[in-house]
């Protein structure tokens, strides 16, 4: 029932000490190889960084506009959750943008923490002045009614070539966007925390000129 | 005769008060559904605007130097006019930056006010540094004489995947690139200033918390 | 023995003077056409500027993790000389980021003046912030560790489409990344000397609104 | 009522006398130039011919399995009727193979003609046996269950990067797909039988060692 | 140490009884629902079935003769052994054809069965002479010495991208190539055995025109 | 002036004895490793070989109907001359079959020995009835008339990746295509007619069951 609370003590601590590459390593550590997302995810501006828990959307490409277009998009937004983390699997579409303005003003004030779209986005110079962090494949200033509606939510899905169940922690930096899954959590986070410590006494090293041979055989961290 | 005093101040006007997102929507809305460029033709800079009538250009590539490689390429850019915009179809050449500071220049001196290459420019620092907007699928630093050759002007291209005739207006912030055709401009810019109004209302309503479902219920745009 | 003096001269010169479209015009007048690499090697930052002698490295896509998964990789960046440029062939490796801060920094203490990686780094807020020049295919926070492995150095590789031996002379800028073979290095360095002085006529012309055909006619630079 | 008994009879005509490239150059001369499919799209066997009506099938990428993961697929081919064409849209999935032996069976069973898969079929060999004619875009032996998964049935849909309606007449052989929108289709198929008999004179002064430029001035034929 | 012989009554069963589309649903029935190779892995020619255990080879783009650009590929070719197919991942290259008719003999007379290639192949109208069955993404009549290097054998390499380790059986047809991890290949064709019967009924209900549904719920097979 | 009658004897001397892979090893031997175009220039049927002189065919994609949309393409066709291969550039079209029967007929009424064309072609079967040897990247039944445009002819041109001269000798066959430059062909030819006759030894004796390194080491084919 606390959850919210913890994660958010978690969240905080995690955006002010790792970073993607740091969690990626200790994710091979516990032999989890496969939760890096595709390089094609990026941030709409560098400073962008993302810690929440994984809230997943489904769509799929359509042509011809149904009913409602909107029905099931605009119920998945409005169950979005405090440091949720909107990601959602587009099927590859290349026709709209599926994210907006709009979209990031209502998600986030529920609570939702960014969003991770694997496919396009539209109004990226509003998002970026609200400073709402989200990640894409491009932009594309097309409205998705009648070409891309939303199928399921709170499922399984698979972005940026990662599969994302509900509740994963998401963590995106400039260099990408990595997932943790529930499962190993609390190991992942510790070993990321601790080689953060060995990366900088390397850093350190290498800067006063040594050579890489020593130093790697000194911390074993490259 | 006085068509370019109007256009000057519509669009001047379409610059200060619309986007390429809220045109796309009206373009929708009048059931033109093709016109919005693909997401790889992005503008050197955010902060780059757009707004002008199309001067199209179309080039192939080629893999021997003709008596006058630059000849037809010359003729185009000395026959922009006013509030034009060089489109130029390469047909997806990946050989050589068609464009640059050169080409700006000039293109500037003959009040061209912008242009949207569908392939590579170079120079791309440089042109940042005139602030003339160009939107571009790439840069490469690679001279065009040999490689690519100027086949027609002024004749219906496919730029971005969209056809655009001679005159269509061009519109294309960081979101994207726009295309309104001649025969329903007035209808759709009409309807893009409209639904401007519309949406801040949206967005208002949002930023107070309420829910994406009432917000849309009651003002109908997303 | 005295080269390394020379090529330090040599270099800032060209950094100061030239830039890498008019290298790439040089080529082409001494009947060398294909040593501009492929458009999606980017620099990380606009303002990055490389010019230096070629070190070559070649790296290989594995499945499972070598006793010493690093070796011959450190073997390399320990070997890098004075105004070396790491020139890295992946063979398009997606599935990792081969370099990263440390690897930057100990490139930096052997003297290296930047990285062209034909495939993905990481790290790379912390490498802007160091100041070391790298031009990349993107990003991903994964370690090469049982993905990618240095199955040589020192040898000819292919980067960005380009056949680069050691010690060629490297030139990056924001519009691209050319080669300069070593048996033509000094007549193309003279030819684009040249060839700047000519540009800068041509746009002053322009500027004054000079129409494109005229100011061709007169100075054969486009 | 008795319009599929006219039908039999003009598809027969059709697929005796007709073939896609004189189809795609009546659609041509009725100004409708975009309803030949991309050309990955392959019969199973050169022989293959389909003339029919699309009855269309849309699904999407799935990641994990529903309650009854067949339930719209079965009901979309329960509902397939005589002279009927499947024409399915997957969304262009590379996961599964969407039809296969079953459905085949099945479809013919209710008197569909053929198949015209955007996506991968299985049992390539057994369908090829019964002779049922499929096109598709490759082959994979892989389940749709907790893959793809059918969303909608009998819609516009976009397949081969044709958007096809159901009723749409659908004519397939060795050379591609073409499809002919309702509104056009007396015209079209009027003009294409004509084609067919100029060509042969065209053929014949051909084969008697004519030059092109005094064929084609004759008859106006290429 | 019988083995061999066992496999040898084992991969003949399977050859005459099963096909890769029954193996792949007898995978997902154990919950191995990613050993089934993209669909560019075609075979030379329609009648080719491969069974047997995988031989892994790897090899990487080279840009230079090395002194014996053979050495290791030779070893690989003479390391085969009885039953064994041939499963070379090439790293994506293109530039040549690893396999030949001097392979697919050599390979033949140590009592390999096949050869899975994620690369191109040469002189394949001699090998589908010889009646070896081959899987490749293509033909190209290029040496790879100087152009691509065997790096290593006998470790786990991802071909077709799917992950195969030395001694999985591999199971390829016209539908495609499918991979049994060594784990579950017992239960695998305890169920594929089984399915085979279950889809026989089906078929036949089918072919006297029952509905999909009725069919469906009877068997539970599609 | 009797060139036609000794490349009728060369060429068919040619075709009984060589084929394309022995003759890209004898270009790799003289140093030319750059003339073997890319894997998906495909023959219409496994049978198909062609040896001849290219003469070269450059077009282009046009968005509106010229004119004369076939004025330059039949003056090509027209020129065509005994044991000529067209050797066509069609700029990565795809949206027209550039290549049909009725060019067939016409290019073999002038002698023309056989079609490369870096495009797509149309009415493939009745081309492979007429037995006329074609090799492209795939079909697609459109007419070229307002979409591509013949721009020039007997120039040089690059397809499927390789750069072609007027009258280089072009050699094709199911494993590929593959250029043989002018100032080469000679020694080409010669060091491909010694290969040959090496192979055949090695191929006996692996045959025999000879391990391949003992007979590598004895006549140094692979």
């Amino acid at each position: 029932m606390d959850q919210p609370k913890n994660d958010a003590t978690l969240f905080a601590q995690m955006k002010e000490r790792l970073f993607s590459a740091v969690i990626s390593d200790a994710l091979d550590q516990v032999g989890v190889r496969d939760r890096v997302m595709r390089a094609d995810l990026r941030p709409l501006d560098p400073s962008m960084v993302i810690c929440g828990r994984a809230f997943t959307i489904l769509s799929a490409d359509v042509y011809e506009k149904n009913r409602d277009p909107y029905e099931m998009e605009i119920e998945a937004i409005d169950s979005l959750t405090p440091h949720s983390v909107a990601v959602w699997s587009t099927n590859g579409s290349k026709r709209t943008g599926v994210w907006g303005e709009l979209l990031s003003t209502a998600a986030r004030a529920r609570g939702a923490v960014g969003a991770i779209i694997d496919g396009y986005i539209r109004d990226a110079v509003q998002i970026m002045k609200m400073g709402f962090p989200v990640f894409c494949t491009g932009l594309r200033p097309v409205d998705s009614a009648g070409r891309s509606l939303v199928i399921d939510y709170n499922c399984t899905v698979q972005v940026g070539d990662v599969l994302v169940s509900p509740g994963d922690i998401v963590f995106a930096d400039y260099d990408g966007v990595v997932v943790i899954p529930k499962d190993v959590e609390d190991e992942v986070i510790r070993l990321a925390m601790e080689k953060v410590r060995r990366e900088s006494a390397t850093r350190e090293e290498l800067l006063k000129g040594a050579y890489l041979k020593d130093v790697y055989a000194k911390y074993g961290v490259l």
